[in-house]
């Protein structure tokens, strides 16, 4: 085939995608490795900015907590950790705003917006974004300290910013109706944030590239898959361990709404662009079945 | 470079453009061997129908020759030519009329709108869209009959249709201010639409790949080439022949108000596309300089 | 009385009218002998351009039979009727959309335009206007070939021109999912069409003054008649043989939505200024009960 | 002439007016005999509405001096007049405004709306329509008390109410930076008006039949005359006495920016409609030249 | 406390109204003495525009009594009372409508124009404001003559001035449909205007300070109260004579959708501003319940 | 003066400035010992949140300069400082933008919506708001490192955020071409964002009451005072020593079209209010002269 057949296929398979995606939302969960390379960071902004170009809405949720525990370890605050959970006392939660919200934050905003974009650094504080209880101290007598569970997301601002073609960029922290900060999980934050949008994609860019049925074999990965369908891999133990959360993240979102959720790893180049403008996609997409 | 690397390649390359050309003109002019083939005709089809999926706002210009030839034929009316241009008797106009307007046209517009497009089949008389005045007998006693010169196009119908996302199929037939009908060359139609319209895009397609410096050897294809550069290629006798009122059309365009005028050949796949998203093109660009 | 007081009167008694019709849409139907003189389709197209200019919505559908038969005769084409209805050969399509599409459409056009209109030809396959199925071959085996049902009016495109003023001159071909072109009754596309537009009127302009008590006497022409009333009449045997489709045209119409239903006599001059500006009018109106 | 020939007729010639004027302002200055008779009163009200209907933006200003005069000569106040003018003391000034704005004004409203149309009262006072200063005392001591000149005339709540299709009417009594009253003539406030709105037409309901070439014969009457040749006929005596005032304030109003003023009878029945929508015209229009 | 503490607390206090009032619509009913005294009708007048400046829509509403006798006592006509109502005979009932809407109605609007409103004089007759019936006859025989009941209230006016920034100024004259004049009561006109804007408050300035446990101490002034505690306070003899049907008036106000009516004192300067801006107003709220 | 009295006096005196203010900007320098107190915090929100609710447009800009030196001293960073300017490495840097943009503004904006507010925190990186490049070094050698100087400011998310009545907080931290980010001073930042939204007004809330004739002497505060009589007050050493910068930079904003440039006492309740809803005001008010 050559190359400008090749373009033209290309070509002729994402038009229609564009059309059906234009002034759509697409929330992006983004951390882990696709954040740490310089280069990796680079193609996937520049992934989001393509989006944005062609007019969809793309809102950017990230992590950051390698970041978090260099400054905790500087200032000698013992990061102490409970059932794998970070226990976030004040100073640490100190540290975790003026990290994920001053630094992390800014400094993807900068990036996007040096190649093009017009991003904007949010936080769950803006305009009360993201409303939050104490997660409850559990029988056990775990507590996690200034956790939060989401109660209620406030979209109006994030609306008024797409509509203008601004990308809202939000680093995981919420606020409690006393003005409290709370720290929450990212995955979780991108999860509501997709659902109150009644966003058409959330995507999650991890380090991994999908569900496989054989976790050991990359040519057993799984294109496309429902809701039910990921329910009997987990009963029947093709689906374990740690992948389990991640897909009941995403049976979560699509319960709540959004459209589509897709695990994409985020650690080859471009991998928003192929798995949205592609058939056949790079990663997983699980769907309501 | 694998299938992922060339697809991201291509759409990196291509999503820029659609943002360029978004809610942007592009004026076609579709005729000769492009139009015969079945195959051919189902691909530029299909490449106008994506240009309007992603909001570009597409109005075709068509010729129709042999198919009136056809019916003059059967109807024993002897096709007379002057100079190479047909004589035009009220006969032959009436033929003309129904063949353009009334079945290449509206054939045309089903062949679109089956596709998915909004396409509409127009002529010069819809609307007052082409006023002509007779072509003048020249100092040579030359009377080519019924064949018209333009002397205003009323483009406020093709603003509104475009506006809601309509395709406008227009074939090359003039009215003057008593209501007579007149044949108009194709080629000057839609060069005189394109500058209405201040067009961001003209775009020939025709049976040659565009402009050569050596007419012999595809590899001196010339991918761009400005108003002043064309000039010295004629004065220098590197353009040649039929193609110098080819050429000379692209400059009135460019020189009328038109961004880019293009010529390209419409007997390989996915021309239009392959010309407007990729940073080489497949044919000539011509531009202000 | 003077010459002042009638003009007076007749004033009075047309401006409530015209604010009552300000902004509505009427359906005119126009064709057989009103269409053939020159000087009654002058007036008849004068009618129409004065109704638009007071702001009222015209939509213009039109036959043509005589110019199909007169082509079909030039070209040696037999014309086969079966039970009195034109049998549609592949040939005689092709003709059938090149004569009224092409020819009687524009030339209609034409004379709108000349006179101050802003008239637009359409046919069945613009913008899918007309969707059809072929009619379906009758338990006696009859088969008229190309000759279709209406199965859905897209009337997005009317409403679009209408509402800029434009007026829709309609040929009453018809389009398949295929793309394939149908021969359909004229009387047909007018009565759907204003249906599907919820027209405040439907005029049909035809060789008769309305329907009459006793045929012979012009005395005893109805006004206004319910549909109800027109029943009755059919089954009492005062309305007859080549009246009663024509009638039941109408209460098709008035079934459907459309609010009144005229018979005018399309042979006299300005008919369709004279039934909607005066109260008692020149024909038969057909409303609801 | 049939009935039906006449009507289409006047039709034919009256719906090109319609849409000429629809949109436009007319303001109508109402006075005198006309005002007096119950039916001609019926008819003029009757026009206005009309007009209205048909979307002309009708002003209404009307005079009222015998009521005024009853109710002085109730409340056995002396009626004072210098040189043929009335002398406004306070006790005038409340009579003239009681009877103006409260009598005359709202029954000439009531009348319009008891007919269907949306007229609304006011006067010089209402949202500071009319700013007036005294009428100075004159070189020889006269003084008419409170009596106005007109500085400034505020349309913002005129065109806000045409807008909406409502019919101002108004009383002659304008207000001083105080809040102070003043008389003032009614044909001037009608002609700053239309100067002020920029009207299409300013009428003026008068006894008389318009400019007459020879006073005596009514068939003399001029049916339209320029600006210039008005002062040409003053200069050669045509135009003589009280008719000299009067058609100075036509020639005032064109020249201040008002297209057309008409002098029409206002005792014959439906003057305005028959001025308005016939070719001829019943009285005389002054026009800039 | 410093002046500097006091403005800061009052502005405090005052800014939250503003914003929960701004477009919203507040009815006044301006009568008895607050309207006689020279400086009093300055002081209620400031307040009007006061609200008008900060975006609140008001409404007046106007009564007039003493200079209707006036009136008539200089045209020696007899006033004569039934029941302690005026009777209205046609006499009267011009020089009601008269004095009502041409003076008092008129200088209330110039009072607050020259004070930088943007006032509008009406009646119940512009635009079918108010349309009433005559009151019936009682069973004893008792005859008010031209005295109106309310049917129906035509707002839009109202809406189209005030969404302007317009305030309407109502006298209480009311109009059948064949356009005969009535007297009705004002605060009627007040209460009904009211309920058909759903104002958010309608305020009755009076002569007293609004309803008191003790009618002779003044510190037992009730600042808020809902409609079942009124109706507990009349049968229990707290509420008597004259004050009954003033507090009754404002029940069905609240009743009929007025969200509070208030009773103010109108002989102290400001009350309408220091009712609306301060916490506990000087007046008494009835509010639903 | 009663109670009454005096809330009316400050009503009708503060009712106007709301209206002149309504939909007009206003930028609030918020830093130093205002910032400190929680008190003061708490009543400069309410000042800020009340002007929001009567529509002003509210923008803040606030310093933080003590928490920035308690990170660095946490760290064991040295704080250098030349010429009483705080040098900024790379490492202050970082602790500069986590602090500011993460931790100081992220709370004031938490304190404002706990109060009903809809405030959002943002920094100069934020859509590119603030553009700078560094400063450069002096000709003694003197290198601040990462302090930048404003060359743009981008205030169209500002206008989008304020006309939907969200209250911009803004750090002092820019952003050159690079992505790179720099520390600016709160002030000059203040003075540019007023400046590119032709505020009406900027406020500087400091630690002392205005300008004094004689500085010992809180009897002289000034009022207002004109860019000229400022010059000539600094000519003749009223104004003298750290008092020049700041009037210096309240003259450059009116210079650069900011209406009115106010000093304010921020120690004092509620200082925002009392300077823009009394006559008199209670710091010094700069005008253009």
């Amino acid at each position: 085939m050559s190359s400008h057949e090749q373009q033209a296929r290309t070509l002729v398979e994402a038009l229609p995608y564009i059309q059906k995606f234009t002034g759509k939302t697409i929330v992006v969960k983004y951390g882990g490795n696709a954040m740490i390379s310089e280069e990796l960071r680079k193609a996937v902004m520049s992934d989001i900015i393509l989006l944005s170009l062609v007019g969809i809405r793309v809102v950017v949720v990230h992590g950051g907590g390698p970041e978090i525990s260099d400054m905790l370890k500087k200032l000698n605050h013992p990061s102490k950790f409970v059932d794998g959970l970070r226990y976030t006392d004040e100073t640490t939660m100190d540290v975790v705003q003026s990290i994920l919200c001053g630094k992390v934050n800014k400094n993807l905003v900068a990036t996007l917006n040096r190649r093009g974009g017009k991003a904007i650094g949010l936080c769950g504080k803006d305009a009360n974004l993201l409303e939050v209880v104490k997660k409850p101290v559990t029988k056990d007598g775990v507590d996690l300290g200034f956790v939060g569970n989401i109660v209620k997301v406030n979209v109006k601002l994030l609306q008024l910013l797409s509509a203008d073609e601004y990308i809202p960029v939000i680093a995981p922290v919420g606020v409690d109706k006393e003005g409290q900060s709370y720290n929450i999980n990212a995955d979780t934050v991108a999860s509501e944030i997709a659902s109150a949008l009644k966003a058409e994609k959330l995507m999650f860019l991890t380090d991994v590239d999908g569900i496989r049925m054989d976790p050991a074999d990359p040519r057993t990965l799984i294109s496309a898959i429902s809701v039910s369908e990921i329910e009997e891999l987990i009963s029947s133990g093709v689906i374990t361990g740690g992948m389990i959360p991640k897909v009941q993240g995403c049976v979560s979102a699509v319960v709540n709404g959004v459209n589509r959720v897709h695990i994409l790893d985020g650690t080859i180049p471009h991998p928003i662009i192929l798995e949205i403008f592609t058939d056949k996609g790079i990663g997983t997409m699980v769907h309501a079945g």
